[in-house]
């Protein structure tokens, strides 16, 4: 059985610890096919993680087995877990950066502060399991490179066909970031900018039906940027679209918003009525 | 039938974007096998694009299906094309990415004023398409993301063999840049710099049949270099030299070249005889 | 048959070269899979090459061909060298990139000033020759740009099964750094760091059985770290640690240790009983 294994970390582009992981994926099925999803998670950074993967793993297989790696309390008491969904299978840790995921296949949140963590239950379709069974490691585990000792040949083993409970307890509980949700405001919303590309585009989490009617003024870092464009070319400079992960963006005609604008992930972006 | 795809961009390393774009292929044709051919082309520098494909495709086998993304003005009126050569079969938007590959394939060009845009007309050896048959796209199609809503699935497709002339209608015209051409001056040529890599070489468009007899002297950024050594550690500071990719070269030993001198993109470099 | 090839360069995260080389690999065995090992070697530092190789290779199937190429004096009559031994095939300049995995395979060294180049005797276990026949490479050869044209078609004659003995001149000596080892100091030791990763994590090469017992202190840079930690999230801020590789490393919690220190490669590092 040969399956796609998509890899997403903070670990930088060309990294020596990316092709180590496809070694040790490639020593237990040299069938596989490896694809990295993106490496450029700013480091430590696991809600942008979560958001990168939320953007892409729809458009592999749902057998695809998908590993996600921003992982700064690697060797503590934190959880390692995977994730069997109809839309695809997880393998991280319980830390959040699976968050778009869990959401997507738990029981409503309670609400709750923003960004702060909390247990999700599952609903019936989706399975986990906590990774406590030692005999789809790889040994010595490093305490610091779970992304070789465990996610690699876990993941390994699932893109083989082993079933998921013999990886270990089940669990209907998982840790998930109450997402930045955009929050009414006087005659528009606010959102959050979640993700910041090579271009200096700045990502947010509001989606088209979250926006106001007609041409509203978007204000990022304290400046106002008037009605929306369908692209790139059409603007001359500074403007604010629908990007290609169905989501507004801030964007500069040839140049980068990030650099112009001194924004950062995690800054807030509101829309008002124009 | 399994068939190597090449994706040249200018997303950045291990940017998310790249990752969804093998999804997408992948879940086409899982047998193709996907090629980074590079992701570091200086964001929308479609020149610098079409010089690397020009230097790269050739050592891959003819039946590999390149796909060249740098769109600044995707989404805009601007066509997407499929290009079927002897040498490769070409994807890309219509914007003088595919120049080099389109200057080898057409009727000698009319002249014009360098890096203007000119339609050029195919050689009966070359076939095109606008890509207009949504068939083949991914759906709803974004508006700014056409490499993964057109260009993957397309590219999948033709890696298939599915025929070109289903993908759209046929166009014996394509877009090309008027290419900077060595320029005879006093006693010598001048050329541009194209492209500069991660060591900082500056890398020319002057081959070695443009260049006066002799040991010349090269011109960059103000700076004199005497002569031209055969590899990187024949000289002891700045050097130029017959580069990689068969053409003039300035770099510095163990060093950059780019940031000893300030050169960019699209500066001058002067080669006149010693 | 197809094998796996690891491909280990400075040329810099999605640069063209590496594109390029997969190409040349690929056209000869379209089934070999091809695997990034890193390309994020520091420009012509053969030390950080040969390190991470070192890391690197014990996780892939020793039919495995790893390609390294930081090669500054590439084209010049460096030799280039292909060696078998039982935990892989390895195919580069015959400059020090392979020093590590040089050093398992040879005869104890006699000593010598470290970082100086040494040759080295291997012993039967190992197979080596010197690639000096060309009709395993690709025409003309450029003087610049071996990993294209000898290292790549090389590496992919070899996974197609191709006998060592045919590449060139068998050989029982290679060249080898004296590599930087831990020096007795007062009540404790003294390493090099020899790779900073995308994290900022600084890599020395310090195993634990090299380091004083209990809770010593680490000095890096002038700046004193008590005691060890086991993983990044036990710490508050600066820490040393065993990292992913095996050897100590000083990080800093959620940051970077090289922003925050200003350490460089090489810098030394000292280890005392606390």
């Amino acid at each position: 059985m040969a399956r796609f294994i998509t890899l997403l970390t903070d670990f930088g582009p060309a990294q020596i610890y990316i092709g180590i992981m496809k070694g040790v994926i490639g020593s237990l099925n040299a069938q596989a096919t490896i694809v990295d999803l993106s490496h450029a998670v700013e480091p430590q950074n696991v809600l942008e993680g979560a958001f990168l993967l939320h953007t892409a793993y729809e458009f592999f297989a749902p057998d695809t087995v998908h590993v996600a790696i921003v992982d700064p309390a690697v060797g503590s008491e934190r959880r390692a877990v995977a994730l069997k969904t109809p839309f695809g299978i997880f393998v991280g840790p319980d830390n959040g950066v699976l968050s778009y995921v869990v959401d997507r296949v738990a029981e409503a949140a309670p609400g709750g502060v923003e960004l702060a963590i909390q247990e999700r239950t599952l609903r019936p379709e989706a399975e986990a399991v906590v990774l406590t069974q030692p005999r789809f490691w790889r040994h010595p585990v490093s305490h610091t490179f779970h992304g070789r000792d465990i996610f690699s040949p876990v993941a390994a083993h699932l893109s083989l066909g082993v079933p998921l409970n013999l990886f270990g307890e089940p669990t209907r509980i998982l840790r998930a970031y109450v997402l930045p949700k955009p929050r009414s405001i006087p005659s528009g919303v606010e959102g959050h900018i979640l993700h910041i590309d090579r271009f200096g585009n700045l990502i947010s989490n509001l989606a088209p039906e979250d926006l106001p009617e007609g041409q509203p003024v978007v204000t990022v870092s304290g400046v106002e940027v008037r009605g929306f464009v369908r692209y790139y070319a059409e603007a001359d400079d500074l403007m604010a679209l629908i990007g290609a992960s169905g989501y507004l963006e801030v964007a500069v005609r040839n140049g980068s918003a990030e650099a112009r604008l001194g924004t950062r992930r995690g800054d807030t972006v509101q829309v008002r009525a124009g």
